[in-house]
């Protein structure tokens, strides 16, 4: 059937690009997780919305799945194809499509990486707010399925306030021109919102039209030590209380110990269990004054143990590495990863309940916490001793993440702050939406995608 | 049916107040439309969620159809009643629920008006920084429904930013706590931002989670004089360049006599055809002269004739009068309003479109042209002459709707930028929403509001 299937897609669309090798099913058939073995029945590569949309008619006839497929640098399982599907890589479209000087907006197609779209903002002396360490790898399309958060959303908020208009092919083949690059327009349902952060369950973003910003003023880098874990929330508010804060994160001792052993350079000596990068606006001495100010107040209060300021550019990026590196000094460890949120005003309670469980439920395996603090968001990293077997390390995992999905939900938090729901958290949605929200959404995904073509199994089943 | 329906609403719920003498019917029956008889079954003044989903599942056993209402100020009809709806008004729900200092939000029940929540930010040292004419008598849950843009937009964005959760009794009468005040949350289809400006027909607004900020810093406002429509959008160009702005917002000499003869103080002497109200961010004497430096420009390049540069809070003022009392000094004209939009690059050829339309069609009627140009929206206010009859008036006016509608499409533009859909546009909404958007927006709303009882024949029949 598989067979007979892709010969007659190839009759419809003759110039689509067809991948059958299974070096290329193995490598486009999976994302960053590795739970799951590849098994796609082919990658199509499209070159233009005609073809995509022609791809998703052919899926509808045949039910046969789609698996969107961007950077593939997610990490809930979002792009894996592991039960058959047609893998749909938009890694062809990668495009800058155009730029409006009056707009101050870019238009793109999907399988561009974000780092490409810094560097195209920028040639206009303006910015695409919206970043993360993956920025060189990951597409817009992932980020928009995702609605992607990173290091300044204190700041910046997440990808879905910078999407000024969407073109998707909805789960029927109809092509929508969602919003079109209107800052008002109160004509209906938003659509495009609806689309943000729906993982390709609902339709596949062929174009995305993006509101780039000014640059932000000069900035400075800091970099904090800590005494105790509630030092952490009483530190942002003195921070956010002086200054303009582009980024507040944080990190344990334990991931500077990975981070430093991964190349790092350590700044501040002695043994700390808790750091703070921070960057604000700077643009003159007063926002220095206030900055040294809050320091000084952390210090005095017993909440700063130590700190150190980037007196460069090359040191601001030597300090932002020991929080940005984090995530690719664990990779050999196979960590099992939570991405958790709650409010902000929420924290100090949850991060006291959640130390309390980890250290229970753990006892014997290093666990990584760092994360985006400032906006209520926590990574978890728990790294796979290697006595452990893989399923045994996972299944170890998965009984703690339903004691925290539990906990998050006495909190209000969610399951998945960024990096989505996928495959890797189906089994918790329920800790953070309600029966009678999930009801709403399965009929939602049933008017976008009535034959359920599109991405089936991820978000829900 | 009606007196039996009722009567069982009110053994179901027996401290809920109802309204039903004529003149209650009238008053909660409309807003500031005046097109349709007000011919509403009753009012029902819940005072608590449980009393909202009381009626919603009444309403749904016997399919009677309900009129959620806040402050009545909409100019879409979006809360006339004139069918023998039910109205459900949210005015006595009307409270502030809470402050929280960490994640810097307001709760607040729909009823209360924007004027309220503005002074409930400002008690925190904060602002909720949506703002608009109407500010003291529109409701925080008719902005939700609406979308509401208003005059900071250009800095602040629309409402939709503002919203961290929201309480909404769905049409099936199940109560949604969506998102709950995170900031970061990517765990399936954000049904918040679905709800935001779907006018009352997917769900009930009983409760929101306001996110507030800083206050901006100090700020001027400036008067400037233009000899042609084209200086319009390169005078924004050059003030955008150099400032920060909050506002930037245009008006023409028919606007500005209208406004003169209502009580306002003229501020620059002599004819002149257009004329712009700015605000931006006047810290420090850097920020005043960059100000200086693009008005001399301006003046230099021949694109502004005059200016004033308020001196005083009550010169500000007098100065935002001119434009913000255009809406009232026209209010005794029975003014029919069109609020389009287009993307502010488009706005330059789209301004001499629909001039050479409006002057071709409406050639013996004063036809008012301001608006927040600077977010590409435009409201025209056509006056009615005291020689045409409502009805004949309305018909013509309507058909140059039309055509207006047409040349929107042609500019990618919007039939209804902020106020909404509502009754009045309903027929031109396919000039800005595909018809694959449509039937998607229709089958949204039935998974929402299965029985159709929410706004019936509001945004769509």
């Amino acid at each position: 059937m598989t067979v007979e299937a892709l010969a007659d897609l190839s009759r419809r669309l003759p110039d689509l690009r067809l991948l059958t090798e299974a070096g290329d099913l193995e490598h486009y058939g999976r994302d960053w997780t590795r739970r799951w073995t590849p098994a796609p029945m082919a990658i199509a590569l499209p070159a233009s919305i005609e073809e995509v949309q022609g791809i998703v008619r052919w899926a509808n006839e045949r039910k046969v799945a789609i698996v969107p497929s961007g950077g593939r640098t997610g990490l809930s399982g979002g792009a894996v194809a592991a039960q058959g599907e047609l893998v749909l890589s938009l890694s062809r479209m990668n495009r800058v499509l155009g730029f409006d000087v009056v707009d101050r907006t870019l238009a793109v197609q999907p399988g561009i990486a974000l780092e490409t779209v810094h560097g195209a903002a920028r040639e206009h002396g303006l910015i695409y707010p919206v970043d993360f360490a993956a920025r060189g790898s990951c597409s817009i399309g992932g980020n928009i399925a995702t609605n992607a958060g990173g290091i300044r959303v204190i700041r910046y908020g997440n990808t879905r306030e910078w999407i000024a208009g969407l073109k998707v092919v909805a789960g029927n083949g109809e092509l929508l021109d969602l919003n079109r690059g209107l800052i008002k327009n109160s004509s209906g349902y938003d659509l495009r919102q609806l689309m943000i952060g729906s993982e390709g369950t609902l339709g596949i973003v062929v174009e995305a039209t993006l509101r780039l910003t000014d640059p932000p003023p000069a900035s400075q880098v800091m970099l904090l030590a800590l005494p105790n874990m509630d030092a952490l929330m009483q530190v942002f508010a003195l921070f956010r209380a002086g200054l303009s804060l582009q980024a507040f994160e944080f990190f344990t001792d334990i991931a500077l110990k990975h981070v430093l052993a991964h190349g790092a350079q350590r700044a501040i000596d002695g043994e700390h269990p808790y750091y703070v990068v921070t960057e604000f606006d700077a643009p003159d001495e007063r926002a220095q004054e206030a900055a040294m100010t809050a320091f000084e107040q952390g210090v005095e209060q017993g909440l700063i143990s130590d700190g150190v300021i980037a007196q460069s550019d090359a040191q601001a990026a030597a300090l932002w590495r020991l929080r940005e590196g984090i995530t690719e000094s664990l990779a050999s460890h196979k960590p099992y990863k939570n991405d958790i949120s709650v409010r902000i005003g929420a924290v100090s309670a949850f991060l006291h309940d959640i130390q309390a469980l980890l250290s229970r439920e753990y006892p014997h395996i290093d666990v990584v916490w760092f994360g985006h603090i400032g906006d209520g968001n926590l990574h978890i990293n728990v790294l796979k001793p290697e006595t452990l077997s893989d399923a045994d390390f996972i299944a170890q995992c998965e009984h703690v993440t339903k004691l925290l999905a539990d906990t998050l939900h006495r909190h209000g938090g969610s399951i998945s702050a960024e990096h989505g729901i996928g495959l890797v958290k189906r089994a918790y949605l329920e800790s953070t939406r309600s029966a009678a929200e999930i009801a709403l959404m399965r009929g939602v995904k049933t008017v976008f995608d009535p034959n359920g073509i599109l991405n089936p199994g991820k978000l829900f089943i």
